[in-house]
């Protein structure tokens, strides 16, 4: 999945740390969890997965620690202990809760925890009003922002799996629309010329640490495909054997699958037809890009093709000459959906390339 | 913790499986999750523990699996899962939800809990009151309220080790009644002659499976103590090194504490001055029972106390001699309190032999 | 296997602790080994086994440990580290090379491991010769003696074991006898009547401290068979699906094997025709007893066979009145052996008590 | 360590797979298994690691499988079952034993692998006789020589673990020479200019696969030391608490160096002064290169010593500019020594960027 929204726009760009943009990541993370009822928040179906109300914390702390406690005048948390509960990778801010140990935090309460929401919220919103052009607060703010936007979509793949594992087989919400199924666009290649190019993030807006710096890269010239591949591809390849065949896969990739004794993507039905999404069991859809592959499976695919996976140079090279626009959050569909069929789409550039399904965690 | 209150009585005595008894059993179980948030309800803290909602369920589950779906015609579960969900170490009766997963079971909610358990209750409840005399209903409604009541004390043993492992200590409620330390009754022994004696159930009242056959043993002299060992008695086994001698330790005993770094009872602190309890953490009252210990850590004990543990047969010839009295589910202190001192006590006969601290389960 | 030759006899009967005795057990210890490739002594197969070398000097290291260096003036062990290498399970000794690792020790080699038997044959020897009547030296001789027969017998279990894992299946040495497949004794049962009986050793023979104190057991009457359960008998409960039967499995068994995916004896080959001996694999007599059972295999048939195990205390009212006669070491067979037809065999009592198959290790 | 010697020269230059180069590397294998004993042959000390035996038996199963069975007529091995036995990681060719169980298999004997690396050899000098001008022969001839110099180092780098494990610390050999502490050469850097770049194998001497294609990399000006980094260097590392700084880890390093307990390179003594070489234990030479880091280990260095590692492509392209020499297995040291001082060397390039230290397998 690759659910994260348009990023919000950068300090040069008329406020974006001001309290409406603020507000609206933050309403945006509970409206994500309207549907869930409140035995949903405590789960973690994994050691890497964590329980929605940690998500709903831990972004929380992100602001009251790196922001509220330097910026704010005797600033006094809800609760010190949170400070150890809901601290996450930051190795240098000090000890925190073993991570798979956070399915056992059943207090604080959800309630307790909207509390600490809305605590840090006022204490934000009335920092940003204040203060709101100090550039070290409207960058951290920024990065407070962002960083909660990856939590979205944390928070929304981690529920995905926890209703996989319950026999009942729940569904996060209804399906909204379901149209019939797709046409599918046929595979054809675009070329690339390859060069010297540049990658890393460049210009004023908000970036990650490790978008940066920018640098040069040689490219040989390449191809890439004009949308992703299919649902229908991929079972192909389960049914031309596939997942019996060493030659096509990475020496660890093939330990790996026989360890764990993959024969098909994670969320699908043993038949092939059906798999697990946000909105239950839902049959399979032949022109939908295939998902929640391993680095490993998209690879084997990939030479049992005949082709290979694009580097992230090339990919990168793809993107920036396209607008970003994309199955992403706002079209609130929460499920790659098939590409868009000819008539709608200009021909000359390559679809897909945001959103529906996420390539930089593909692991 | 021996925290399950007097047997239900048995056939013989006026209908103990009316709807009346059975009411009473059902709403105790639900009135012990009253303090409870539902986040409470959700997770499982080890392998070898249930989420409070899955003993709320299980118990259900039993009366639906082998009363009502026999004795009603026509009877209809709420939810046909729910076989499969909440059968526990019934082989016989089918394949079962793992039971390490139990915490991942978000759904059913606590709110479809208890109605699939008022659902249950109105179920019997027609029934005991139609048939109520049949044998066989009465017989296995007897077993099923039994069942109840061990997993009434499961329950509160469960959510004291999920609370346990929360960094904020949460109490299951706030302490009742907290009394001076109390009087600390000096031990001595009582003497048994042994010889040949008859030990299992016997009489009319309802026994569990394991109680019987009824059979002879033979006893050499035996002594037994006044009363259960303190915490301030096991405090001086730790500080004399016990936990460092291995000529007090079984050898699997020594092995498991070094494997595991014990150095005192489970839920003691390191500083030995306060343990985890239903009331959140506590000084330790060094005349109340030592508690939370397991077969290893006794027996170590009394080796280094120059004495040894009774063996089954030698605590029910001595209790069965003893009327059933003591610190059980009714005294609602959920947590073993020190021997009655003298005054106040038949020194004729062992204390504590009922209640307090379960025996039977020590490992 | 059950491969112990009738113990060394006590003091009190002719010096038995001479230095005849003393190296009549020490040579057969070596003798076990002759079958063996040096590579043989090496590898440790599981964490509960230990290589053929260990054996060799942790037996030598016991005499000198307990013996040589209390009772021989400025005693020089040929390696100080071998105190630590080769000292078992002996916490009051000091601590010790862990015991999984043993597999690792290539050094000291088998003629160093053969040297350091020398050594401590000719100091105890010597010992023996000088002061072989000093009560306490007489004893521990008498105890290193019988601790040696032990791991003799250990040694060839772990050899069988090792030699199993190897895909060449090797054969510890080739068939001395093989007879026609052997008649089939009918089962029936012998009745004791039970009453107050004592167990435990007597006399003033040599015995291990775990076979006292003599005490006064109740027996009900009981029945024990005629011989050992056989091969084929327990081929039946298979194809009668012993395994795939919860009700006749204890619930820990029933765990364990379904765990442990175990359908069969260990040393079985999946067609139930064959099994892994220490002559290599070898047809299944359906004659001879089953064996290599673990505790739950040996009960669950029992429960399916419509018997029970007999209790410790009824073997041995049981054996306490039969001479000490059977399958031993002594009769170098080193399998179990089909009981022995009524022809040369006296009806009015039970067969093999005693050699074939071990009882008292059955887990 | 870099043990391997310079490659067995191409098909170009004057018959390199002649029977003599041929011989040349087999006997040298075989040479290094001198000071071994047999029980030497038999231990594996990690999955990772594989017994001296298998390594012998391995590399002549190269030859069997992929030369002997396709050009020898009527080829017959000598056991048909070591195809199961020493097949590794060829997952074309078939099954095979699992790897963590090669330290079990104390047969075939060292004399049997022995005598099968004979009827190898003596087969392929007969072909190689008679066809060795054969271009496949000769190809697959070549491949099986680099292939076993490979296992060489391997077979080293395992016997080195396996004493490592064995508390009596045996050495491998006597130390050959020690000389006095070496004269540390100052650490200075040489830059270079960067740009396009071509590295990959090139020309027509034997490579393996992933030495190819040849290709274009774009480098930006980079500086490399002028030789290793010493032990002195590291030790100063750890002592300004290097192994407790998280901010100088990479995040996955940091997480398994405090799983593992890890403070020091492996074969390093608490002490920081002595460590385990093939020779025993030796005293640290301070001007000697450090090795064995992982490398996480490796980066941690690099960023506390405010520097970073070399890319594989910035080393080759340094390498590429000089000649091949260096502490390789020819001068029969076995340990990585100290950079030889000015005086000796060219100041115009670096050294050490051959033998002492291997970069390519380091994690």
């Amino acid at each position: 999945m690759a659910l994260v929204e348009s990023r919000v726009m950068s300090a040069a760009d008329s406020r974006p740390s001001s309290t409406f943009a603020f507000e609206r990541v933050r309403s945006t993370t509970q409206a994500l969890c309207d549907p869930l009822e409140i035995e949903d928040f405590v789960a973690q179906s994994m050691p890497d997965a964590s329980p929605a109300k940690w998500h709903l914390a831990h972004t929380s702390w992100f602001f009251e620690q790196f922001i509220l406690k330097s910026h704010v005048r005797d600033y006094r948390s809800p609760n010190p202990q949170y400070e150890y509960l809901f601290n996450s990778y930051y190795q240098g801010v000090g000890p925190m809760h073993e991570r798979p140990q956070r399915g056992l935090l059943t207090r604080p309460s959800v309630a307790e925890v909207m509390a600490y929401r809305a605590h840090v919220d006022a204490q934000m919103c009335e920092l940003l009003e204040e203060r709101g052009d100090d550039a070290q607060i409207e960058a951290l703010t920024l990065l407070g922002m962002n960083h909660e936007q990856q939590h979205q979509e944390l928070l929304l793949t981690d529920i995905k799996h926890l209703f996989s594992c319950n026999p009942l087989r729940p569904a996060y919400r209804a399906v909204r629309e379901r149209t019939d199924p797709s046409a599918l666009t046929p595979m054809r290649f675009y070329t690339f010329d390859g060069g010297i190019e540049s990658i890393g993030a460049s210009g004023t807006s908000f970036v990650f640490d490790n978008e940066l710096p920018r640098h040069k890269v040689l490219l040989e010239p390449f191809a890439l495909a004009n949308r992703l591949v299919t649902n229908s591809e991929y079972a192909e390849f389960i049914r031309d054997g596939g997942y019996q065949r060493a030659e096509v896969w990475l020496s660890d990739g093939w330990t790996l699958i026989n360890k764990e004794s993959w024969t098909r993507p994670f969320y699908w039905s043993e038949s092939l037809d059906s798999e697990f999404t946000l909105n239950g069991m839902q049959p399979l859809d032949p022109a939908a890009p295939v998902c929640h592959l391993s680095y490993y499976e998209a690879d084997a695919f990939a030479r049992w093709a005949g082709a290979r996976l694009p580097s992230e140079a090339e990919w990168e090279i793809a993107a920036a000459q396209m607008p970003v626009r994309g199955n992403l959050l706002e079209t609130d569909v929460l499920h790659p959906r098939a590409a868009e069929d000819g008539a709608a789409h200009d021909e000359s550039q390559p679809r897909q390339l945001f959103g529906d399904v996420d390539r930089t965690r593909a692991i």
